[in-house]
């Protein structure tokens, strides 16, 4: 059977430093677990810096890009994936991935964990804020989880893929 | 210049009477605007209801599919755009809608909505729980409204089309 | 039950006279018919020549683009349904289509071509040179007609979607 | 930067012994290159071969599906992306690959063709049929190269990646 597959998902230009500092950590501790990183593989946000992480621990990554060309993609990124998709790669990451993390919020990233709930796919929120917990606890029920730090998140993600 | 396209989105088997009533009551006035209904096409739940309407009042329905074939297309659809695409149709959806007015929620409404801030296309959320109504707020600003009923809504739509 | 969609596709900057020519006859034909003439939507070549044929004739046409704005949209295009897939919508136009006609060849239309035969949906070339002709006759065998007229093809399409 | 990413295609349940054969020998080509070889990632036909290969001599395979579950994915993909767009993602997978090498020929995988050429992306024909290499050629010029090995065919691609 293949690698394990799971998604790091988050803000781009709007990302936070603490929405990149869990990022990277989360990174880290996925690459630790023998895990596949997947992200939306551009060079800036909560992508780069889940994807620096795992690099930093030595894992492999995976960047599932909007575009149809190499500008962009960050360079912590192993193995890009174009899609040429613009956002419906939305569907493409959540679909991949067999958790999908999210630290921090935006619209983009609220796609893809309404995509991820829609298609079955665990979600850990790390540190969300009350308002995005309650929106998608809602929509989620037991499929939504969150957890303060990214060792919850990856101890939670540890019992959802095995 | 092309025909004015607004599109209708809520949930489809989880739709609630209210949403239905909504959707059909709005798709109505779509219609009698003279635009396009778009929506997902299903033969059920919001979908179902907004094509009704519309159709009901002389208008021209647009449905656009997430899977492969004809079954499960609203008989209130004229036209089927079978995309084969699953749940990255919703992106489609959207960029096609000049306006995309929700009448309830679930994970694949919600993924519409994040997807239109995300590409920049106005929203009106039709009579929308707290929840939802401060979370898609918080993501999307000036571009995100709400209106109480049907009529509310296309009044603030006319002002955003044109 | 909806209306019928056909498609009509063929190179965009590359066409020739010759295949905006018979484009446009065979866009008159498709509205005459009653049908609606799906193309992919922007403004040169078989796909506006075809749309222009089918507006002239009183028909309804589609537009399936592979952008995410209204640039460069033919003005012939009635309903524009702006996908943001780049190519990948020449899947979702032969989806859509119960019949697809070819005029002229290039990349993009061997791919509908090819992507057609795929999904088991009736195509007719054009006139086609021979090696056109012969390349698809052996990946797609009857699924794939020929015909050296707009009306000859036209009557090949009545017998498919009926 | 990332890894060079090439992609094999082919036809699943439709491939030739031939087809399977030469697809296993470039499959152990391009991971002796150190590239990253791309496929559609089924458990069939040049798929399954190329994979085969690929992981035989120790490289890391990327299967880019068109479903949206892990039934069906051939156990020699290491990372799989599951794209649930059916035959649309044939256009990712092109996009993805620096270049296309094509073993066999069915719609799919002249879709496939079709779309590289379209994006730019070279491809190398293994050992085409006339007809294929005629068509093909007369749509993409100098970006369509042919070999009748697969040693051949890397050495081609050799001088196109780097």
């Amino acid at each position: 059977m293949g690698r394990i597959v799971v998604g790091v998902v988050g803000p781009g230009e709007g990302a936070s430093d603490d929405d990149r500092n869990l990022a990277f950590e989360l990174g880290g501790l996925v690459a630790r677990e023998g895990w596949v990183l997947l992200t939306g593989g551009r060079a800036f946000g909560v992508m780069d810096a889940a994807s620096r992480g795992a690099k930093g621990a030595g894992g492999l990554t995976l960047g599932v890009l909007p575009g149809d060309d190499y500008r962009g993609v960050s360079q912590m990124v192993d193995v890009a994936v174009l899609t040429g998709l613009g956002s419906a790669r939305n569907a493409v990451n959540v679909l991949s991935s067999r958790v999908v993390f999210a630290c921090g919020m935006g619209p983009g990233t609220a796609s893809e964990v309404a995509l991820a709930i829609k298609a079955d796919r665990p979600v850990v929120l790390v540190r969300p804020d009350p308002v995005t917990r309650a929106f998608f606890k809602s929509l989620g029920g037991a499929l939504v989880q969150d957890a303060e730090t990214p060792a919850d998140a990856l101890a939670l993600a540890r019992r959802l893929v095995t």
